[in-house]
């Protein structure tokens, strides 16, 4: 997508094909910040740190971590020590596993000479399909914001409210988005689209990215705190809500930003139409139950503690907001069930949050 | 209840018998304030910019707002500007308008030379009588979470886990709260309470002033952002959630603090009581349907765009957490349908939040 008219990219290759360049996004929305990965450990700081985050980007960025251990030293034991270390970054996001797998498939059979060239080619490859799934999943996504659109805008609307929560657009992948992409196509389409914005304590990345990115996309939207959806759902203000996923289930549950749950209930309880839209690089097929196994990250009780942003005279500073004698805790995600969920929206279409809906559009898994 | 010790109140008469001390909440939890209102400005100001808070204090600043203007000019026309004031000042809480109905019942009768001494009279007793209320409603909330004690350390629990959203303690009120009310009476009674403290954004009174006085009563608290709640209750972490009501519909709606309605959701979701503390003067006869009838507050979205804290070297200082060019709404309060809830707690008892369960604590309200 474009920044300022700049087509950009979350990730890409630099001149010398030999290092990474990412968007520092623990400095939006106030900074534009690129940073440059040369080695394994910068891959890891990017995905523990939050440098990069969004199951998509991050699966991709663990891609181009592998080549750039692979061209310090292509040894079995490296790529190992490099697998390890980069699954060790986040627990919840199953595109991480995903993607170290299939640089793991690629590179074992080749001689460790060959391995930097192979995953950084590998890593390529998974980028450009990031970006080409997402668009697709944008496609499909429109269908329905058409379908909505007609029956709103006939009733008398003259807007399509979409609700989100969390960052699930460009930014959290290599192009595109995914729950956004949608909402890209739609705008791209004339749809007259306003976005409600999550603001996603405790990192705020509603606030921060989302925002940040539909503005630069010059889409209508407003940040909410999390605690206002549902009054909004309650007073017909929002038509649909679309979210992203970290982690879904072979039974249509979905992981996704602490608080999806919340939402999801809500537009149960309120008919509004929830969706959540994913590369089926988030399923994990051998999962059943969301609640019951799906490991959800336990982060640093210091992001609940402080909060970050820009104070009036233009520094960044981080504030205390509970008392100096209070502790916290921070979960990262929670498990919204699949009966929550009106539809799953993936590169290969939109189909019934369960298994036999995920059975039509991904058949050779059926058997699984 | 105690500061390090000390007894306290939120609001109290200083030894002339003219001017009306109160804790600046503001400033909480950094900073222990008090300031003095020496008007009806201060009064208003003290209530619009949420010096104080919650439903039941509002109320009773407001009346001594009342008395600190009869002290000024004790007419009618100074007594009708002085209630048309403090009325605009929040207008979901309706304890505001019981209060000043209450004053102005007791005032209009005198001739205006006996008004300022017959308000701050008054403005005393509701003092006092909140006390009263707000203790009683800790007696009749502690039956519950005795019984719901007894059930989960028979089931091998070493602690009652409670979850709250807002700031509905003693900071809420003129002493006790409504909602802690029966947090601090199991506290005294030896139940080992665990409190869940909602952070409450955006406004953050669960990180500032419930997280507050929990510690100075050194109950065991834990923040957590208002996203985190669902994924508790899913997991067995929460044995009861207890909040406050700003207005209460004949029916058993709950206006309260924005997000307590997702709250509410995730509660009956997963089978967790889900109780409402209030006294009666939040109940508002005159309405049937919360959803569509009780009014929201909208205030401003700075509070959505800025957070207040302490930085690490001890200044406070406010950061945006917005891009510069996004917006943001801020509606202050949400509707709990009385179909979420398990109980309403009143200073005459619990019943079922319903028209008949109201009937059996205020018959004499039957036929209203």
């Amino acid at each position: 997508m474009n920044i300022d008219g700049t087509p950009t990219r979350t990730i890409r290759l630099t001149g010398d094909g030999r290092t990474v360049e990412i968007i520092d996004q623990t400095r939006l929305p106030h900074d534009l910040v690129f940073h440059r990965l040369a080695n394994l450990a910068d891959a890891e700081t990017a995905i523990r740190d939050m440098w990069v985050r969004g199951a998509p980007l991050i699966g991709v960025t663990a891609a181009f971590g592998i080549a750039l251990a692979m061209a310090e030293d292509g040894t079995d034991a490296m790529l190992a020590t490099a697998i390890a270390r980069l699954l060790a970054t986040r627990p919840t996001a199953i595109n991480l596993r995903w993607a170290l797998g299939a640089l793991r498939h690629r590179l074992t059979p080749l001689p460790p000479a060959r391995r930097a060239d192979a995953a950084f080619d590998e890593a390529g490859r998974l980028a450009e399909a990031d970006v080409a799934i997402n668009a697709t999943i944008g496609e499909h996504g429109l269908v329905i914001l058409r379908d909505i659109w007609a029956r709103r805008s006939a009733a008398g609307a003259t807007r399509l409210n979409v609700l989100t929560h969390c960052s699930a657009g460009w930014l959290a992948t290599v192009d595109w988005g995914t729950a956004l992409a949608p909402v890209y196509k739609a705008h791209q389409a004339g749809i007259p689209v306003q976005v409600w914005v999550d603001e996603t304590r405790p990192r705020n990345q509603g606030a921060a990215l989302t925002a940040c990115e539909l503005g630069w996309a010059n889409i209508p939207h407003t940040v909410i705190v999390d605690n206002a959806g549902g009054h909004l759902m309650q007073h017909g203000m929002v038509d649909v809500a679309i979210v992203g996923s970290d982690r879904t289930t072979a039974t249509g549950d979905v992981a996704n930003k602490i608080g999806t749950y919340l939402k999801a209930l809500a537009a149960k309880d309120n008919l509004v139409p929830f969706y959540v839209a994913l590369p089926s690089s988030t399923i994990d097929w051998t999962l059943d139950d969301g609640v019951a196994s799906i490991p959800i990250e336990e982060r640093d009780p210091a992001e609940v503690a402080m909060v970050s942003g820009r104070t009036a005279d233009g520094q960044m500073a981080t504030v205390r907001v509970i008392p100096a004698t209070s502790t916290a805790v921070n979960y990262g995600f929670d498990v919204t069930p699949a009966r929550l969920v009106t539809g799953l929206i993936t590169e290969r279409g939109t189909c019934a949050a369960s298994r036999d809906g995920l059975a039509t559009l991904f058949p050779e898994r059926r058997s699984a």
